[in-house]
């Protein structure tokens, strides 16, 4: 199954900006994104990166030399297709050259589900449905596969629910994944004791090799940074 | 199999009290407990209600008989036991009492799970291991099965990572269930949106009747009410 995993190249991570530096977040963010291309891999699945800004610049983005870095580990080197448009447009472009079907089928999963393990996402690829979806927490949609030729998506604001009712307007009939690893992307602070708690990863090894450890002092979970 | 669900009479969900009284707090974790029961019986669990203090009182907690209310239209009684000390003593005493092994296993659900279907607790139910484990988004334990008799509960600070621990030492091994919906207990104004997104029993509809609405508006969800 062809995976789309979008990544976004240009300061990524900017709501994790009080606890990492823009360095640091890159370097996050590259670990995160490891993490999901090995476990797409290990699932069976053949990752295409969508990166939004392929190019050597100047600021604190994400350059293709790094993301080749990033990557190089890895068994299969992912196909690379870049397309700086928003995230709909670029994902809805390639889905409707790929006009998915069940036995073509096209998935997206995003690239900071750093929880995600190859049993996690077979369990998404395996699912039936015309549109399979991990709905993220909040109302979002961290991962979903698309067998419907005219199925497209809406990433912004509840997608969530914009995608059953986009489903809905197309006769596509859909499936809930529901998992707490596809459910957790990392995107605030308070995201990374999910890493801390139940990461074994390159992004959890990445927090714990520069300081960040949890804080249970007061019965309450939160983490800290030595 | 007997499905233990702890549910604090005394001053219930305090954490919501930014955005609903004492008296809507009440009707609210009522209704939760309300659904929780519903999907155990429905998922063939028979619930044991451990409640904190059943008797009639002054105070704002939930008295005996509205207790008895939120569970008359269910199709079978819970059985309900009393015990006003902390969570995990009074767990524990019961495991001690009913030894479990995997012929005569004992589940632990919360009782603010009111994500959890008959479909999701069934997943639950199903699981092998001597201890199968639902995670709490933030390290907590929100639903487990016993099935070894020497394994004991410790719901305080991290008690997933903690549960894991004493599996070790008694030598009992653990399956993990990831489910978002299991994950979700709701605590804290933001996980209203989680049931206004996913939610379709009794709580949700109290959530609703009261003026609670999903706010998309500015692309981020939150909630508000009318």
């Amino acid at each position: 199954m062809e995976v789309l995993v979008p990544f976004s190249t240009d300061r990524p991570k900017s709501r994790l900006s009080s606890v990492l530096s823009s360095t640091e977040r890159e370097a996050f963010a590259r670990a995160m994104l490891h993490d999901v291309l090995a476990a797409v891999a290990d699932a069976g699945g053949n990752p295409t990166l969508i990166a939004t800004e392929p190019t050597e610049h100047g600021n604190d983005g994400v350059s293709a030399r790094t993301l080749r870095e990033s990557v190089h580990e890895l068994a299969s080197e992912p196909r690379v297709v870049v397309d700086d448009r928003d995230l709909s447009t670029a994902v809805n472009a390639l889905l409707a050259e790929r006009k998915p079907t069940p036995s073509s089928p096209v998935a997206i999963v995003m690239a900071d589900l750093a929880l995600a393990r190859p049993g996690t996402l077979r369990r998404l690829f395996d699912a039936d449905g015309d549109v399979a979806i991990a709905p993220g927490r909040g109302g979002g949609t961290n991962a979903i596969v698309v067998r419907h030729p005219e199925f497209r998506t809406d990433y912004h604001g509840a997608s969530y629910l914009d995608h059953l009712r986009i489903a809905a307007e197309v006769g596509a009939n859909v499936r809930e994944i529901d998992s707490h690893r596809l459910a957790s992307d990392v995107d605030e602070p308070t995201d990374l004791s999910e890493l801390l708690i139940h990461g074994d990863g390159a992004a959890t090894e990445w927090l714990r090799t520069v300081g960040f450890t949890l804080d249970v002092a007061d019965g309450r979970v939160t983490v800290g940074r030595d």
